[in-house]
């Protein structure tokens, strides 16, 4: 574990042996999101150690934009604090939020943010932009990133290799 | 209506009778959310001169923070499009979107945003920053602001000195 840390550079002291085990609860419903044939990305909220909100991104399947794995585990433990505030929890994401996903963080007053891998092209947590630390904005989050980043990359990576070669053998078929 | 245009000031030359009478189907859902207790935000989605998406603000209600007036129209236009893309719609909005909303709109490709009050504490179309036209995302939208803006703001003034005076009434007695 310290060397894995170690060699994820970034934020490697603001997480615990805890952290790593939720963020594989999300990666496991990450690897749901591949067989389905979606992105593979994968989150979970938890409020006192248990987990209270689960989703996968299930965008193609549902038709749907809304269904960001970030917005399902949200809609989940609204329902389970049965407030629009889910105040003291963490959320773990396998992949940096989008601006809609990190924007509902911010709406829904998350405090804590686990992010795995970082996405260069759209993340909101530090990429593009931090939306959830945001001085703008009535909230802001404490964020933590790196956490079983090479996994959360792995298992994109593989999803997209996998599609290529698919659409591959498909072109030549 | 070239008077109203006049006064508004912002973008009045890019907005139409059409989009006037849209904003009036969202601020009748403004009114509908008001009813219920909620601040009182409406929003319509409209493709090829039909309105396939109607929301209302309705977090306290619901008691989760998605129900955003915003998130419920795209929710009910993707489902009569049957697409995550909304592409070739407009949406009519009376306040200005938050970060979650305008985000959705973002990942929705939604082409053209049509705003009627600004939000200067927590708006993401121009107020604390601008999400819809951002050259770091992969979409940018079309924005028109100040489509019955008077008439959005007042929806809103008058429903919080409402609850003031209800407040100060319910201290009282």
């Amino acid at each position: 574990m310290e060397d894995e840390k170690a060699a994820e550079g970034r934020s490697a002291a603001a997480w615990s042996e805890d952290d790593a085990r939720f963020m594989d609860e999300a990666l496991t419903l990450a690897r749901e999101a591949a067989a389905m044939g979606e992105t593979p990305i994968g989150c979970v909220i938890v409020h006192e150690g248990q987990v209270i909100g689960r989703g996968k991104n299930q965008r193609n399947t549902r038709k749907n934009p809304l269904y960001h794995a970030e917005i399902e585990a949200i809609n989940e433990a609204a329902g389970a604090i049965g407030d629009w505030r889910i105040e003291e929890c963490t959320m773990y994401v396998t992949l940096e939020p989008c601006p809609m996903c990190a924007g509902a963080i911010v709406q829904a007053r998350i405090p804590r943010v686990v992010v795995g891998a970082m996405n260069p092209k759209a993340g909101c947590a530090g990429s593009v932009m931090n939306l959830l630390d945001e001085p703008g904005f009535n909230h802001q989050c404490e964020v933590v990133t790196g956490v079983k980043a090479d996994e959360s990359r792995l298992i994109l990576q593989d999803f997209f290799k996998e599609l290529r070669a698919k659409k591959s053998v498909d072109k030549e078929g």
